[in-house]
């Protein structure tokens, strides 16, 4: 099998989170699934990122065995591995620690959709997984969060709200392919810094978004009435 | 007709958003009027800066119909037109989601005058506008926006107040044309950010500049009695 | 007189208030005398840096009459004047609308000193002079503020204490000659930013930094005991 | 002796914290020891950075005194020393005035475990140590600030926690090399930044990371069952 396509786009993928300035050393970590072969690419575990090449990128089967390559994934695989097995129109998967919306994932807080900018692109509250119990950290960690993620997400569409915050931690954010999961990490961390200094503007009033506005601007934006690109 | 000299200017007022920072992605969008021949020309809808040419600018009749170019305008293209239709000295308009801006934005709160870098270019507190009704947002939204925006400036003359917040969205600013439109965009940005800081460091306490040093600050640079440039 | 090399001096100190993020567009303004000649080299009033060159800067007499060059002077003249004339041992100063600095201003407050990063460039606390009387600025506004700021240094020593902040506008600082009048500005915006976060930090609580601390760091630094440099 | 191998590791890692953006001017300093030769290498104090060459570093005994190179070290020098007689483990120092973390330290706090972000490289809270007393100030004073870190320590294994502030000063980091020190310097202040937003987003609640995912995260990176990296 060539996986050489898919790696080069796992590759730039991950290196767009270090010219967009939300990694810094090996931070963050950035895969994609081929749904037909059932595998996915993912970055390394551990490497500089000017240390490596696209074919570098380690291939691994869904239950995370290595296919192609002699580097070990991303020690997070298994919570990549999770979310690709629970949503299927998922196609790409970014996690960073991104400043602000890192932040918010400290405070162990919920984003409020507070403004256009996120209805735009994240389809209502962007949700915070709380903490997993000690057995689960102790145990299978990565697995577990993984799974407490896709938990969350059971009354959500996946592709209407790519991203997810998990509280102390950082966000995981998806989409139809790694490059549209790179691209909702940085609108995030926009969306994630304009919540934060809306709520000190509004000393913590609350300034929610009347949904009306949200139905509005999603739906200019995506599905089958969109507006807003030039096709559909 | 030959457009070519507005579409290059609203092309290059465009792309200065990106280089200063103000957006990312396909975000804001520049238009410039040509108020002899009627028509407006504005960035192009949903497509990225980078794959843009000057000559793809859509031109528009004051009614939004295409006059030249195959792709649509940007889709807040009827929030341009009312604005050059109420304000007839107006002659460039940008939109961004800037970050400092929109959080005031967000917060629905005028920016209040605290200082001379706002007194320098915004004769005034610059005014939020307020969430449309439902029915005006799933009418025709974009209109009906241009429609407020128009109505809060009932009473402040345009050219003196070249930027206005709009509630949950993002600012607007405008000029004599394209370029002003973006500097009003650039030096709104700071001033956002400098009143967020302001209000932090005040503790809240009202630090409102008193109306005579709005006076002096504004008129030493504009109007007849100004003092700030080589030439009047 | 041969003004060419305090010209460059002057333009130099002007450009790097741009590089070092300090100053958009025509904003901001550096000025350097020569004591003996008893002139002025200022900036020239409201032309966008890109468009000057070391020679287009205007020299003028200590009453402000245009000795050399065709453009007019910073509209900030005045102030420049009357501090050059108040405080002997000044030789450049630098007026900005850096974020930080000003955000203290617009909030009408002294900076308190916080940290050794204050105390080894500002001898104590950086006064804000209080808004001028309304017929102060409707007067000879610019030489009003600059006669403002020297009656605030009354028992301070402008060497040790190279900045001030004005109510609602902006810092001026200063030093032996224009470069040390820019390095004092920059130092001032760090000082600034550190000290709004570490007053969110503590939650307003007091946290000055102990006097004899502030004695120690100041005078390893400067005088006759200092131990900072390789040579004193 | 030859120490040019040590002179460009330490040059190299000052250099690097003007890159990082940790700082300006002539601020910070980086020293590496060579525990066979008993000597410290640290930067020359009070020349800007680009006026130096690798050469240019003096070399130390653990005195103090000078063994190599004709420039007077670092007025901070008796700080690395004292840190480098108390943790044998440590290899390289690094110090600066980042601006997040000086906030800390001007607020004379100790930063609380918020997340993974911090749990991943410093294992506990970031100490803080307390002010000196007059008389400590006003004698040896750079010597008794290196004991009061020591002191601090005591009961805290410095590998494990490469990273202190001083209170209404700044940080100080090390580890195993120069290179590892100015690590920890820059993943301090991102650490720092995000307590700071942290807390104000979560209204200043207790949002402490348990202790149990600290262990989780700090063990997977650090130590013998550390699976972070490609080999242990």
């Amino acid at each position: 099998m060539d996986f050489k396509a898919l790696k080069e786009e796992v590759y730039n993928a991950n290196l767009e989170l270090v010219k967009r300035g939300l990694v810094i050393y090996t931070w963050g970590n950035v895969s994609a699934i081929d749904r037909e072969k059932q595998i996915v690419v993912i970055k390394p575990r551990g490497i500089d990122y000017d240390r490596l090449t696209a074919d570098d990128m380690p291939v691994v089967d869904m239950e995370g065995n290595t296919v192609d390559g002699t580097l070990l994934p991303s020690v997070d695989l298994d919570i990549h591995l999770e979310i690709y097995k629970a949503f299927e129109d998922v196609g790409g998967i970014a996690h960073t620690h991104s400043t602000w919306a890192t932040a918010w994932c400290q405070a162990q807080r919920d984003i409020p959709v507070m403004g256009t900018t996120h209805a735009d692109h994240f389809y209502g509250v962007i949700p915070c997984v709380r903490h997993l119990a000690e057995d689960k950290v102790k145990g299978e960690y990565e697995k577990n969060l993984g799974k407490a993620i896709c938990e969350r997400f059971k009354k959500i569409r996946p592709l209407e709200m790519g991203a997810v915050l998990t509280a102390g931690h950082g966000p995981f954010t998806w989409g139809k392919n790694a490059d549209s999961a790179v691209e909702n990490s940085v609108i995030l961390e926009e969306v994630a810094k304009m919540a934060k200094l809306t709520q000190d503007i509004a000393y913590g009033n609350d300034v929610a978004l009347p949904r009306y506005i949200t139905d509005k601007h999603y739906t200019r934006k995506h599905g089958k009435n969109a507006y807003f690109y030039q096709e559909k």
